[in-house]
């Protein structure tokens, strides 16, 4: 997502330095038109002050960049993590920064690597101030009128979160759904429900869209599709959270459990959930070999 | 939904016998360029053999007009049934009627009053020779390309029902994740959040869009709207098909339990359901009083 990001935003005019931990990453930046660096050490000695950092990282690496990136920042610097990072960590993140005067934004973007690449959603978070200086980068990275403050630090991440467990409970729906047709004696033929279900129904959808598509190039059987669901965190926070408010969310919280228990137990709508993550892209979804 | 499929149909010039059980639908109707008529036996007889019928009435009433209707109806007669029957309903009448010479389909017509009247998703069922002589009368009812045959006599039905089980799935997603930010500390403004949402996410979808109106019309608060979230049959219809193939759920079956609930349990997440159900549209949304 980030090197597609990075295409994004060149054409938009905007000079970038970028790395990776990937030497090939990094090599494929270069030729790209960016200047593509072996470190942040380099990294940041190449951008002028105050710098504009974009973080597109797993989340479970965040802190590990961001404590070698501290020593090398100044004052006055903008630090923008673009990741799925819990908005709780988002919020410990922001104030270690800005104790040092460097300042902190978190973006939630969906879309997958072809959002990132054609104009992606991006629900940001971070000071009215922070944002208005910092729009165009947000209006560019961004599908036409796509992106919004949500509100103060952290409030990108959650809201971005949120949309991640609203999107579990979604596809879940769609998986049992197609799950009930599949199995039924009617021989239906499930690519031209999609393409009804598409076209002016009340479930028309980008994910019933992306359905439509996997049916197509898979066949609708999914035989080369894992019937197993991995999930990456932001549904089982949403779940959390959810428990600490004190609102029972059912469906969020079952397509949690159906992804943990189809790694034992894989089905027909599992293999539909791993379709639609593998069409809206950036999630490795095992073939095959496992079922 | 039946009046505007009339002003609808008459739009691409098809004459029209209607008639309503309520006397005031009857005058709109005549009001509206088609002949409205007072009882069945008058419209059976103003149209000419082979004759073509549309039922558009409750689930419930169907066997009652059609109890009515058979007497009145001759050989080659086609009846289609564009209401939310149940399959197995429809499959038995179909197999009543056939033995008196009356062929039967049916019809799952979703997008609610304004889809009736700009264009509906028609999802078919009936035989492939049923379907070719009267693809005019699908294709004209439906927005473009947005009708199919779906299978057999009763997969339309079939077809519909699974369609609203998985609406009931994917708008309680959307009711839990709206409900876990309404209570969250972000002080988040809702309404932009459905406005981002609905722009190029993954959850990108009809549903998301009528939220955002519902915000607009309502506020984010949803204060006239009920709680409490009534069901029409065709999600726990779909709970019971998917039990007798064994099939698990859950996210359906709990979409449905909560809306059980709900009647003595109201919530803003029931608010969030009801409004988008009012959104689309043929669904009485009792407001405030019973808050």
């Amino acid at each position: 997502m980030g090197k597609n990001m990075v295409l994004r935003l060149l054409e938009h005019g905007w000079e970038i330095v970028a790395t990776d931990a990937n030497p090939q990453a990094v090599a494929d930046i270069k030729n790209s038109g960016a200047q593509g660096v072996s470190d942040l050490a380099i990294l940041t000695d190449k951008l002028d002050s105050p710098r504009l950092l974009w973080l597109m990282v797993p989340h479970q690496v965040v802190d590990t960049v961001l404590e070698e990136l501290m020593p090398l920042l100044e004052e006055g610097d903008v630090v923008i993590d673009g990741g799925n990072s819990n908005y709780k960590e988002t919020l410990r993140r922001a104030s270690e920064l800005e104790a040092k005067g460097i300042k902190f934004m978190d973006a939630g973007i969906s879309g997958g690597p072809a959002g990132a690449r054609n104009g992606a959603c991006s629900m940001v978070g971070g000071s009215k101030e922070l944002f208005e200086n910092n729009e165009e980068l947000f209006k560019d990275i961004s599908a036409p009128e796509s992106y919004g403050r949500m509100g103060r630090t952290g409030a990108g991440h959650f809201v971005k979160m949120v949309h991640n467990g609203i999107e579990y409970g979604m596809m879940q729906a769609i998986g049992e759904g197609f799950g009930v047709m599949k199995k039924s004696d009617f021989d239906l033929d499930l690519q031209e429900v999609t393409r009804v279900y598409n076209h002016n129904s009340v479930i028309e959808s980008r994910l019933v869209g992306w359905l439509q598509s996997a049916f197509e190039q898979e066949g609708v059987d999914l035989e080369a599709i894992s019937g197993k669901v991995s999930h990456s965190g932001e549904g089982l926070w949403t779940v959390e959270v959810a428990k600490e408010l004190n609102i029972s969310v059912p469906i969020i919280e079952g397509s949690l459990t159906f992804r943990e228990e189809s790694q034992k137990n894989p089905s027909y709508i599992g293999k539909v959930v791993s379709a639609l993550r593998n069409q809206f892209g950036g999630h490795e979804v095992s073939k095959k070999q496992e079922l």
